[in-house]
């Protein structure tokens, strides 16, 4: 049976359940408008441990083992983890997993992570593959700022464009049977080169990439954005978001008040000096953990869609002057009763 | 319908189809053991590219058509595209792939990256979720040395366990129908942390993580060694190959001469001063591309076991004093009549 609608949409049968979410961050995270969403945040830049890397990976534990623990399942026993970040080689996750000897899937999404690894947990769920499935991401401002751009110590100059890389991680555990949240739809998107080479404008990057799956996401759907309560991008900040509004707008297609970004909700982008707003596998990660999947839960919104965008380049590929691929992939989620 | 045989493995119901493959490398393989079975071999290492990360780019675009054209298919015609590779954000498969508006998943497992990615696209397949999926990877030996261990002028001696990075691709392309060869098992790795610290001793770091994969593997399918003609693990080199013998005679099982490491089979261990062998996640790629997978349509094999190993580590984990956390996926594959 070929499951497939369109060219970029899989409809999912079943529609794998969310067991559980978890969604932690960092301090500055802690005092933005989501402070009473998280499930924990943490004072200590450090986590407790050595190195920024090192407290990466501590945030990404953690945060697997507390939506872990909402459910009672044992971290052992769950089918598949799917998890990836930013860092170089992508260490922090695989460090964070290391002992929990569960069937590991490396990814990488860059900030698309979340989206990307839930969308393949919730398809080898759905196809019977497993039982259950964990899609776990995060990342850290310390660790990013020292790998893509300067010692801390250098306090070097930001651009208005530019984003902050939230310290925060995100966990969500897929089910086969239970009630409630459910995954129904998954978009994979394609990567998308716009041509922009500013490091610093990562929204005008990502944004093209985001429309692109946005709308294969109607089109393979027949559904529009009024089909959604709520629309969330990754973190396509300030800039990104308007201008994927601007893209819909001139195809006459209201995204309307129900669309928002994950990199403008996270912060005050007036008063926390965030610029355009966050980024990191973090951002979307901790934001659909914390805030979208509890309101959801609590009614606020019925059925959603979650669309996580990436930047696809490297220190290295951006000083050889290459443009900074985008990439989206999108996930819809809906409240059943049954 | 839950498909999962014990622990780890998931039994294909369908059997997707090999459709086609390809294996291409640099000059230094195209001087070993199999420079008769490379689809193509450069006598360039910049792959007439400016820069050796681009190099790595072209080589695993070419890999990827090379593919395609086999088959008749238009590359934009596929379903998707699993890719990844051991560059930082991994961009030489993102911008190998950037223009192919292919629905992308980008994956991270190191040097186990083609049998990861082979798993996904796989069951992806096998669930229809796609009619048609690639797996495709490569690795650059200039792109990987001045990553991860000194610029290529330095001149570094090497230990007498070091591995060599492979200069090659690999690409398998899957479909939901056709005869031939099919993956009919899927075994998914967990992390494995043996704590082993020496860097320049891949083979010793990601031996344990291969013994626990494909210990699994036989204990979910009820098989043993001798129930394949030949059994491939990624990229264990002299030292890992050895080990991982020792870990199964241990046990009392012997896994003989069918058991075979594509990190020893793409070079003269004795002439091509390659130290221990190959490593990279162009090795086992390519020689699943160029040699596993030409051997069965001839014949020579029946049913192998490709298992192909990852070290999950950094520089920067590796100057933090941190081990290496190994894994290992593991694909079967059978030559069906019908």
């Amino acid at each position: 049976m070929y499951r497939r609608l369109g060219r970029q949409t899989v409809q999912l049968s079943s529609g794998p359940s969310i067991l559980s979410y978890a969604g932690i961050a960092g301090k500055k995270e802690g005092q933005g408008p989501l402070k009473e969403r998280f499930d924990y945040i943490s004072e200590d830049s450090y986590f407790g441990e050595e190195t920024w890397e090192k407290a990466e990976s501590h945030m990404i534990r953690q945060c697997f083992s507390l939506a872990c623990d909402k459910t009672g399942l044992a971290p052992s026993s769950l089918d598949y983890i799917f998890a990836g970040d930013l860092l170089n080689q992508c260490v922090s996750s695989a460090f964070a997993m290391k002992d929990s000897h569960v069937p590991y899937f490396g990814m990488y999404g860059a900030c698309s992570t979340m989206a990307e690894s839930l969308s393949l947990a919730a398809m080898l769920v759905d196809a019977g593959y497993a039982r259950t499935a964990c899609a776990v991401t995060g990342s850290h401002f310390c660790s990013a700022e020292r790998q893509f751009r300067f010692p801390l110590e250098y306090g070097g100059q930001r651009s208005p464009t530019s984003q902050w890389t939230v310290t925060g991680a995100g966990a969500v555990l897929l089910g086969a049977s239970g009630s409630g949240l459910r995954v129904t739809h998954v978009t994979t998107g394609a990567i998308v080169d716009a041509g922009i080479t500013d490091a610093n404008n990562m929204g005008a990057a990502m944004a093209p990439a985001a429309y692109d799956t946005l709308k294969a996401h109607f089109a393979d759907t027949g559904r529009s954005p009024a089909d959604y309560d709520a629309i969330f991008t990754g973190d396509l900040g300030a800039v990104g978001h308007d201008i994927l509004q601007a893209l819909f707008d001139a195809d006459g297609v209201r995204l309307g008040a129900r669309y928002m970004d994950c990199g403008v909700l996270i912060y005050d982008l007036n008063t926390q000096d965030v610029h355009a707003g966050g980024s990191g596998c973090g951002c979307s990660a901790s934001v659909l953990g914390a805030h979208i999947l509890k309101a959801m839960e609590a009614g606020v919104w019925g059925r959603i869609l979650f669309a996580a965008t990436g930047a696809l380049m490297s220190s290295t590929s951006a000083q050889q002057g290459a443009s900074i691929p985008g990439i989206c992939h999108a996930v819809a989620i809906e409240k059943r009763d049954s």
